[in-house]
């Protein structure tokens, strides 16, 4: 951590700064300028709030040297971590996994159909919304319990993992019984509440980033779960809210590399939800894959023109069959599989 | 709503399309073009979901003519809604009210002292957190119910409401019992699963705006509390987030005419998450008072140096009293009073 | 064009606004509706601004159906246009064409050793900058009118065409003169008076999406060069400006294939300055290419470290010998060559 | 200037990285940190360019610790500049000074009865487009050369300064000739070949923001013109680009105080612009005075609805007098006249 003080401060002042300052159990190593002092703080700074200076007069800004998260960064974690997703799926690791599903599910008949459908094509999870966060309150708010029942049956019936969204810390016994993965959506991301929870929770977390939030935001939402006690997080991209309204979201590629990089923890990308259109799905998808993504989060629906919800991003089983027949070699062209 | 059809579509497919759409008890009239038809819906066309067309080959693109939100809607509730906050205090009359006190509840004493000295300047309202929403899980969390005990302590020793952020669906019984506005934050604005039970609560709720919601989001948010009984709802711009690095976030002052506009409902500004450091929140809450707020909410605390959040945008209980001297005449000047 | 009427207009007034619009040549068909009335306008409607009706008192709003663009429209020219970049280069057909090359023109010597390196690799195009446009007053702005004569000289030792960035309607000659491709940078997509020189050459233009401008506008920034007489233009996606500050810029990987869709024009990506790090160049540029780009154009400098501008997102020719190599089966996969 | 050092770097490296920079006539500091080592560099660091390490594999980052304007910086010029306009007209100081006019000159019978309208309601300078920058090709470019004469007519007839906007560093000759102060439009904040143009005129420069450039990129501009020779630059606010589309654009209101702690220079804002509807310009104007603004520019219109650019968010000369009487006595109670 580095002090910036103001100009025309005393040596005095300076000095009183460092005693201070070794108080919190740092060394405190002044240099002085011509026009600027500035105070290099050495050893845990840690437990100095970047806040406690902010309205000190005799200091012009604070520096942060290092990255505020810890167990999510690859600095203090250098290999890959490798997410256990149960029946046998591995996320993380050489194997690419795609996820795919309706937005919301709205029948077992229904899901049951699209997770074969999908197992079929190569997909290793199924996903489907049970509790639904939609914008208006006059919109369709998912089966809740129901859906969850019914996908625990899809993943049963087609021995498949099974993921969906959380949207309350109520919910979280619900979730431990019936799904193998809990997704917090890109609106609960900063909901700590609800990261706190999941800390407990030994199921693994795929946590969508928020669509108005930094790289370093989604890690820090990450440390929330991984300090409170579950280290099995997914992390995902899954677009960003921008000026531009030709798509939904803009979908961040560069967060795909950016993340590996600083981070450790496996990194999928919605390409749905990005788009926001059908047609969009497959350009983005080869995409995330070129750029490194570990997996892929698929919307899938057997009759997107009557969809409850979503439709105009979900691709038919016929389409994603199609759309896997083009990605399985690109895996393999980044020295991967599907 | 309005259908654009697709290049080249027939007379037949257009004569089907109409007669799908009177299925749901609307007037279709179609419009043939020389380049592009076009069709009319006229009726109540509240049924029909705007993604019912997502993947219709027929159809280009549907727009809608009216907006999604009723309840919050000026069109369909002219007169201004006023907000009866307890202890006298009503908001969105002629009266600028303003909510002063910490960031962070820190004791007993700590906030009955700056209740005090913040009603002595003329604020009507303590406000207070005791359930911190915090980015880093290594920072304070505040006081939790021990510290909405002390509000409510300070307001009923000072004879004013109090304001307290909720952050779980779980702690309403207890904000129920201690507070006087239950203020929604602005990450939890689109936590929809919130929104709901606070639609049970009769309590006041302050709806701060998401750091990257539009004024339509918000207003559906609104809607979200209203639909499900509860109308005392009052809007709080807090700041977007943009490209803008010079403070923490861009506050968008040409919310406050627009939400005026499009709402019967008060409206709020915060100048001091919005600036982000003391020194701003002068000239933001003279501009938002001259732009038509209802009222203001400020940090202040005894001791921003030493204060567990936020101290860099807290005032001291004098600078405070400074600022309301200034804010008073320029109420009256607007025609309204503080 | 569809006029949306405020509620409650009168009969009288409906066919005023009709027979009004008639004196435009185009025809106005009103629907009236239980709440709300709206003119659906149709015919040649280029010539009515959307403004006319601002003021307008029994107006609530104007909605086009139609895109702004004409000539760069693939409605109105469905067969992707192929620029001859001169030297046998062929820009937007089946091979996709990688352009490399310093940011900064150093010498005649540093471009030309540049030159053949990246050739070697299988670069096709030649890239370099003699006129610089800095944020910066005091940074290095460039070797100008000799930078370009170094440029050329690359060219055509190598057999390379060669592109660099003009900044002034005054360089026009300069430019038609010395390069083969005339680059419009990101701060000059909106320089509507150099759009208009540039429509007046016939050398083909590499225009850059300005970092905070729609896809629509590059398309009308487009439309400005092809409307006075030069269809020769290639759109260049090179990352926008978001909130995230993790990277330099956010590469909207999704404007690959929504400019594809909506235009016939060839579009290439910069993965250099939309990363500002050399080492996300590899995966973006594989991401572009899975998305379907036409061509990348990416900084190559034989010393990045003493560069005199964009050190640090430069690969040197050994780098970018590298990724040519993985980028060669790339674009196999994708049913094109490099 | 601070280097920041990677992890683990051995004490040679950073003796010799210390060597390295005392060439530059600064002094280095180590400071050896258990985790990390820091070097503090101390005297005037300016000739060394940031992005110099941007390869150095042994340096992680490099903090700039002052801002890189000198000559728009208030810490070297504490006093508030004043700009005479001509006229008498006196910008920067107690008065707050309006100007106003249409978004384009029309006619010369136009602008000359505009001019004397508002110069009769309290405005200083008169405002009038003669070149415009427009976004479609197929819209009104404004009357150019002509324009201008028309504006320099209103100006004699009324005694009044005239201020119109340059697109093209070719018009620099008629813009001394014709207009008292050049206006630099937002597309055109970092067209840096006409700022240097501009920094050899000696007229007063209204230099509006980028749409989406930063307070510093603003001040980066504002130094081209500065180091070129003209200190007559007036900074002005007029709305930035966000993901909100309720108004045109977002009027960053703080943008008005950080510019006036940050520089010496005048700050002007522009809320017809910023909001883009005639019914937002008063809470926005109201608003500027009260953030602390110098002066407004603002559209005014004879006949609105059928002005050939920008009616929407015009006022009548009525309305612009109904403005400015509630305008005088917000400027006086904020110790100012207009």
């Amino acid at each position: 951590m580095i002090l910036v003080l103001k100009q025309g401060i005393s040596k005095e002042d300076t000095d009183n700064i460092c005693l201070w300052m070794s108080k919190f159990g740092v060394s405190a190593n002044p240099i002085f300028g011509s026009g600027t002092t500035i105070i290099g703080l050495v050893g845990d700074t840690s437990s100095i709030d970047v806040h406690l200076f902010d309205n000190d007069e005799r200091i012009e800004k604070v520096m942060k040297v290092q990255e505020p998260f810890k167990r999510a960064n690859r600095k203090f974690h250098p290999d890959d971590t490798i997410v256990d997703a149960g029946h046998g799926v591995m996320i993380g690791g050489s194997k690419i996994i795609i996820a795919a599903g309706p937005c919301s599910v709205e029948s077992d008949e229904q899901v049951g159909l699209i997770a074969g459908a999908v197992k079929d094509s190569g997909a290793k999870i199924v996903r489907g919304g049970a509790f639904k966060p939609r914008t208006s309150p006059y919109a369709f708010q998912g089966l809740k319990a129901e859906g969850l029942m019914y996908m625990r049956n899809a993943g049963q019936r087609n021995d498949m993992p099974v993921v969906s969204e959380i949207t309350n810390p109520s919910q979280i016994e619900l979730f431990n019984d019936y799904v193998d993965i809990i997704q917090v959506g890109t609106r609960n991301m900063q909901n700590f509440e609800l990261l706190k929870e999941l800390g407990k929770s030994r199921k693994p977390i795929l946590l969508k980033r928020g669509f108005a939030n930094t790289i370093e935001e989604l890690l820090m939402s990450a440390e929330y779960i991984m300090s409170s006690g579950n280290q099995n997080v997914i992390l995902c991209e899954r677009g960003i809210r921008t000026y531009e309204t030709a798509t939904r979201n803009t979908l961040d590629i560069s967060a795909v590399p950016v993340l590996k990089r600083m981070s450790h923890l496996p990194v999928f990308v919605d390409p749905s939800h990005a788009a926001g259109m059908a047609w969009l799905v497959e350009p983005l998808s080869k995409a995330a894959i070129a750029a490194g993504a570990d997996g892929l989060i698929i919307e899938v629906h057997n009759d997107p023109k009557n969809a409850l919800s979503d439709g105009q991003q979900s691709l038919t089983p016929e389409e994603f069959s199609g759309l896997m027949n083009k990605l399985k070699p690109l895996a393999e062209l980044m020295g991967r599989s599907i």
